[in-house]
């Protein structure tokens, strides 16, 4: 018998990596090193009125580690923004001292092992996790993931009942970091590479470690998890963009 | 015994996908992007006599992610018309401020699990798939794919009907996808690295997800699907190319 | 009990394959590009020399995809032949155009799961298979690949007879295509990362395609083909070289 | 039920190898050159006084091999300071003469198979391993490794006493090296691709192979122990980077 | 119990390959060019002197395909004396016209299956293995290797006793090839990614495919053998290092 997943899908995901290059950003002049960034702060300022508007939401992270300096997570209501919102960026002249690192095309997904009670459209807490507003933690984490499809494990080959238990042991473990750690799920079957993606937010980047290591125990997790790279960033909020361009 | 594969084959196809070199073309100067952009619109012109002509057709598509930012999907009689194309397109100016991504090289097919009650070589529904128009929806999604040969689970050493048992039905879960998801699937065993390409076309790219998703617990997806990159393109259409590629 | 191959060996061969640097050949002057052509043609001569005094073989290919732009295979007696060749192709203007795509050391070989019959090197049909013109049909088709060493199937474990059943039914499967695909089969074994080369001649590139197609389903390739990129070129004869590399 | 792993977590580590270009660095003037270490040495200075106020710790290494020229590795007490000091080093002048060749994201962790006895955070013995300084010894290792989650031997689906029996029997073989090699585990789940790095410190290099040797038939290490890149670095003191850098 | 690998080692040993750019060379003034060799010169003179002395050795490589065109391998007493050899030569001239392709630390090694009756480091015949000098045969073939650790075939836990008997028929298949292919062992466990290195030396190149031939059918190496690239170069005495740099 033909299984259909149900899922609930919210706004469009894009999380764009990037590397700057510094020696080229250091040897600018003064000014265009002044214009690239009051580009892009207006930039910032038209994607926040997106948000104020209700019609998306975004994030500028600071990426530690030699993987990538920055990454924005943005959100839109269809493929044609993101794609635009892409187009628009790789124009302007700050996006001119960066390289491309890695990037993530997905949308927000919720997927129901066990069926909703009433609506999901008409749900209001369902709809705040469909088309949220990206959390302004200290911190964020992102790993894609795939699940198994081994030659011995596939989890597409299992009972929607037992996938259903597994995930219901995953969330339990998961239950102790709900408060301090949020997160957004999204789904890119079709999309992208891996098959999900997986944002967190916390003040305490220890707390990412602690969540990943308590569930990496999880059958779901031991068995079927196929993780993608890591990354961790600090939060950008505006007022320290251009101290993190700054230069002496 | 030995087994002969019936395929029916069709024009040549190469996807090609590139990346765009923002800098260097905002550094060029006005009439040389112009020139450029000219000189693009007039190959494109020429493709367009040969897609009225039925020799072939093309689309165009802008990448989204940071995959690619442009792609190419070409159908033509021969594989000189492929590599005459290639060359040509490398000899533009445009090119130039481009770099290759990713390519594809394929020819359209149609396998037949089960006997064609007449020629098929003669049957206008069937020769319409082998030299199809490329569709003119919003949405491209591609992904190329090889059948699992793996220690146990090897789908080149099953019987013929279990293959057909099973092809048979991942048809049927992608059936509700019919009417609103078009499809070109091309066959690229010695041509390429993978052994088919899929091309996806859709208004609405949620339906890419939902297509995948379904099928991925098809047991033939499930158990012998091995999958490439996913690439998501918008449409690019004649007059949107310039926009496209506008410097404020 | 130790198992000794018995291998004919005959020419070293290397694979060479090159990506043209197409913006950069654009601008060079015209008389820049007239003498890199030049000087290519008189080293094509003296390999045509070479070729004509039965000491070794040469074929130039324009690749179809972005993989590369060119291949050369080369046929020599020895492997400081093949050396010396490279050393004063990469010396060469033209060189300067292009960049390394991929490359492969081998050494035509005739295996014998049956005992010949007579000594195989006064054996003027075995001679010509070990010392062969490479054909110079309209298309070829390149793949390394070797023989799967599993933690169930390895080749490497199994009987000689059993290895000589599967491998005689791999050539019945092929019989069909005999006279339509000419095939030059190098050994790598301790010369480069696969184990053997499979180089395909023909002018239809469909029957490629149909080579590959109906073999897959034979147990030796199914169950033990590991395989590597796949590569479609078209032949280059002189004449057309300059039409190639024309800037318009 | 669900298992909750206990670890006591110290300092946040970076490993951050750079490979450097040697021939723009020799094409630097002198005075170039002369201001670029100069600023690299007061960063050190800063570094240095943050180590004896007891806030971290850092080694520069000469890494051997192709695989990069330099190491840094930092402890600090918070992502952000980690964050910050690779901001501050990307936009030295000696920065821009290197390129980045891998790092490593983690936190110091002692995992505890047996519960200890008295509160670690309040144990000297455990804060000392928790807040090391990084030690002085002539040569240092790092890799990174995972434990296997097979289809078969997947070490996170073991019952916990057998993973502590083994890691046991991996600590009595790593035994008679306790004296000559010290070691510095860290953790980074969540953190960065692979879920442990290990530093080794040893005034010998051979006791690196013979530890690694020894160990490796360990059933943890042999049956569990997945393992990236292998490094091996000279300790490059204050007063030996001016000649490591000197230009004859 | 734990079992304790005994070894015996000898010269720490850097296999460095290179890619010359010869368009760069080309480039350079008859003057730079010259300069550049004359430096490169001294320094293999300066290597000379520490071979006569038995401090080392070298060997300098023509890399066949284009994996590199350059291989030193080079053997010191000391990890310290290799770091510094690395520094020197990056500083030469002629080092800033190639690029890194690949490279190998690791240290000679005699592993003993069974006990050696004398104590070894007195043993005339094992100190000439463990300091060798390095062949001047006119080919070299290298190959770095580890053994399988497979869910079911796992090297590193089999008993020893079985290990030694396919070590030993390993050596059988090899015998007749000891007096035309002469070897270098080197472990590199803890020191590199691969746990050994092959160097092989020989007058015929087809030596070396025939005998990676005949013992891939040993049950060591069919079963247990992960093989790296494999590297062929033809020996470039000092005589000829002129040549092979020079511009017509």
């Amino acid at each position: 018998m033909v299984e259909t997943v149900e899922t609930y899908d919210g706004w469009y995901a894009l999380h764009d990596f990037r590397t700057i290059d510094w020696e080229k950003w250091q040897a600018a002049s003064a000014s265009e090193r002044e214009k690239a960034l009051e580009q892009f702060h207006s930039l910032l300022h038209k994607w926040q009125e997106i948000e104020d508007n209700k019609q998306g939401s975004h994030g500028l992270f600071s990426i530690v580690s030699q993987k990538a300096d920055l990454m924005f997570m943005v959100l839109r209501p269809t493929m044609k923004d993101i794609n635009k919102l892409e187009n628009e960026f790789n124009k302007t002249a700050l996006a001119h001292y960066t390289k491309p690192a890695y990037s993530f095309l997905s949308i927000i997904e919720k997927s129901s092992y066990t069926k909703p009670t009433k609506n999901p459209y008409e749900d209001q807490n369902m709809l705040s996790k469909l088309y949220p507003k990206i959390f302004k933690t200290d911190y964020v984490c992102f790993y894609p993931m795939s699940k198994l499809r081994g030659e011995t494990n596939n989890w597409f080959q299992l009972p929607k009942d037992e996938r259903g238990r597994m995930m219901f042991d995953h969330i339990k473990t998961a239950k102790p970091f709900t408060e301090d750690v949020k997160r957004i799920i999204t789904g890119s079957m079709g999309l992208d590479d891996y098959e999900w993606g997986v944002t967190l937010f916390c003040d305490d980047p220890l707390q990412f470690k602690k969540l990943i290591y308590d569930t990496r125990f999880d059958e779901v997790s031991a068995k079927y998890g196929v993780f993608g790279s890591f990354y961790i960033g600090c939060h950008l909020p505006n007022e320290e963009i251009n101290p993190f361009f700054s230069v002496k």
